[in-house]
């Protein structure tokens, strides 16, 4: 009805406004994971550039013997020019649907997990340099392009208490800033995992490894100077894993803590996010106090799995990827529009995975005004042409048949969603952006008419002052 | 039946087969209008960069003066600041559904015919010098990408007799050549148009206007230089407008002929395509014999209208653009199917035009082994990255799932529906493509598996023999 009746209205104000169009609004890739955003042509010229170029060099410890890139690649009886697209087989389409186990192999090229390692990995014989290099050239290109800007997921498993500082050197030492990026840790699910290689006693290792040396490095940064820099990056942290995995229920009253912990049992998804969420705070404190930057909590969260993963993400979360989920529940969906919280959503990577293009909720919840932007997952998986953000909302656009104010507000959320400074954002978005509805749009930045904005504000209060009068009930997030 | 039996050993085939991947195997875009060949975002360049570096050119006469550009602007009250896609407003997606008069005003930049006279046109003031500029910049992007190439229509209206001549001027003055680029002479159906503006008597004068310079140079190149080099790259014939038009349905039992056509009413789709037919027959014989190249018809056709318009493309054409409508024509789907009829068919194109993404008959077609390939139609209005066949190529990909096999069978389809000459495809495709079928097939080159190539080869052959046994009739097109 508001399409209807405003559409044309709409149009003009987003043709009076100067100079702005989708393409020169910012947008933030507002869910991707470092180890897949490059896309696999890039990848599969970055291997045979190495092969040609380089084959000499060493490159990882296999079966007690040292390797160059040259033996490694005639163990798998392959030369440069056999490589290709088809040989990588990373791409996740048709195989993988519904079976997220297969789509985790897919992350190893050629099936062989020791390319992964060579290319893909941080930490390995040539500490990491291949990836680091990978990754220059890809903010590179973002860098280029200036409008397209990427939220990176890392990992850091919390098996060790070396792993900040090994990554931070990583990041510090190829220096991989750019002002287009900015990182979040995620934090895999796999507890059991390392529980059951004997690396950590219970799952308070897990949780110390993790946050032990990020309050040694709040409380003094010269503890740890490379992870102190690296920090001032980092913009959250999401927690990642099969959801469709099943948790065994658990029939005591009361969880033990993490330090009691110590069965082979993984603890279920709402018990990593508790302790993630409260430790993270307590560090957010220490952090605000030495005037730090502070960090989320934004988890992947409803791509599959137990309702329960929702209510606990909107417990404690700032924002989440994925939600399709919230498709099935509607209460919950409610609460999630009530607060705006930010959902991260990937229409083509669940296409591949979870649920078929036509039936994703995404275009649904964007026309009832939840706070949705669009996100890419694994270009190395999903993606075709050098854009994938761009490919990402093309698809969209053409089969949702977005316009180009909604487009243009699809990118103005992944905005706000997304973790940069304030005054980055006032620079993106306008000075006022943080009032929120007409009073912080700014149409000669972000290209949204007003009265768009004064729908969706309209819209929003009605439906909060309805709540307010039939229970006085609050709808504040506590 | 056959993915779920052969799916594994496909994927085998094409990964064993060194180098060639989707990426490298060559691809034609078999549908591409000239003046929509490039993306918003580029003509929107081009626009910019003249107005800033060249605003005192003179472009336009206009009401008794002459214009420069920036006086253009002026009387538009825009600056190179304001302009952006949404003031252009090229793209069509929500607002020209099912409504192809307000899809063909969208070739208007900002809805102002002036710009499309002074940037899209060949025959202008300034001699179509900046839509030679912008076509050079196409072409160089093609040939960088050297995979991806493209069969550009061109409009011979036949208003006048000089029309060739001044088109071929044009190609051959601003040598817009290139190895990536053919052309097709695309015929637009407005013999009405041009008998109420008083251009012509009869639709014999349209035939004259488009055949008789063809003819004269076919007999004797020297008489028009420029337009015998011209047709050394053109590969046919298209007939374009807006199918969806009703025809008068027409009483007495015999068409009057060219010349006695000569009332203000059009004549039907299958009038003009028999008149094109049968004079490029003629011509082409008259071309053989002087060992030049000769010409096939491939006309737009059952994108809407008639089902009258897919048997007159059948009896006459080489191949067709769309085709959408066999999807409601079994019996002509299947003569299509026989025949193998090459369809270039444009889902997105189709989409915002005629039928949603998810209705579009064309993964039918392909999984039934109709020869199909995929085409751009209008880049200018479809598309949003900088790759727009490979952005075609994606979005089939994910929504309809295919896989990297199929995706070269689609690219394999379109070079063998393009007008290339026979030693290029024979690089393309290996060396004996004519035979077709498993013999014809060169892996290396396609990345097609034979297996694949196996099944097209078997099920076509079982049902030309079906047909024989029953009844003896000839499939054979005369």
């Amino acid at each position: 009805m508001y399409y209807l009746m405003n559409e044309f209205e709409e149009s003009k104000q987003s043709k009076r406004n100067p100079h702005r169009d989708f393409y020169n609004v910012r947008k933030v890739d507002t869910h991707i994971h470092h180890s897949a955003c490059m896309n696999q042509k890039h990848l599969l010229r970055y291997i045979k550039y190495k092969l040609k170029t380089k084959p000499d060099e060493q490159v990882i410890f296999r079966d007690g013997k040292i390797l160059t890139l040259a033996q490694v690649f005639e163990s798998l009886k392959l030369t440069a020019y056999d490589l290709s697209i088809d040989t990588l087989d990373m791409h996740a389409h048709t195989d993988s649907f519904h079976r997220f186990d297969k789509f985790n192999l897919k992350y190893n090229p050629i099936g062989e997990s020791r390319l992964r390692e060579i290319f893909l990995k941080t930490d390995n014989f040539i500490d990491g340099r291949y990836l680091a290099e990978l990754t220059k050239q890809v903010f590179d290109d973002l860098e280029s392009s200036k409008y397209q800007m990427v939220e990176l997921r890392i990992s850091i498993y919390g098996r060790s208490i070396h792993e900040w500082d090994k990554l931070a050197a990583w990041i510090i030492d190829n220096k991989l800033y750019s002002h287009n990026v900015r990182w979040l840790i995620q934090v895999p699910r796999l507890y059991d995992l390392y529980k059951k290689n004997g690396n950590i006693k219970s799952f308070l290792c897990v949780m110390k490894n993790l946050f032990e040396p990020l309050f040694e490095v709040s409380l003094n940064p010269k503890s740890h100077p490379k992870l102190h820099a690296f920090l001032q990056r980092v913009i959250g942290f999401d927690s990642v894993d099969d959801e469709s995995k099943t948790e065994r229920p658990f029939h005591s009253k009361k969880y033990p803590s993490a330090g009691e912990w110590d069965s082979i049992t993984n603890p279920p998804y709402s018990y990593y996010l508790y302790y993630l969420y409260s430790n993270m705070t307590t560090l957010n404190h220490l952090r605000l106090k030495n005037n730090l930057n502070t960090f989320v909590l934004r988890p992947h969260c409803g791509e599959a799995g137990d309702p329960e993963h929702l209510i606990s993400a909107f417990l404690t979360s700032y924002g989440i990827s994925h939600g399709i989920l919230l498709r099935k529940l509607p209460f919950i969906q409610y609460l999630y529009y009530l607060d705006q919280i930010g959902i991260a959503m990937s229409p083509l990577s669940n296409n591949a995975l979870f649920l078929t293009y036509d039936k994703n909720p995404f275009h649904n919840f964007f026309k009832k005004g939840l706070n949705v932007s669009l996100s890419t997952d694994d270009p190395l998986q999903f993606s075709y042409t050098k854009e994938p953000l761009i490919e990402e909302f093309s698809v969209a656009a053409q089969i949702y048949k977005l316009s180009g104010v909604d487009l243009c507000e699809l990118a103005k959320n992944s905005c706000l969603q997304s973790g940069w400074e304030a005054n980055i954002k006032k620079h993106w978005l306008g000075k006022s952006y943080m009032d929120g509805g007409v009073a912080g749009n700014d149409i000669e930045k972000t290209n949204v008419p007003d009265i768009r904005m004064k729908y969706r504000e309209e819209t929003l209060k009605s439906e909060l002052q309805l709540i307010e009068k039939y229970n006085g009930m609050t709808t504040a997030r506590e």
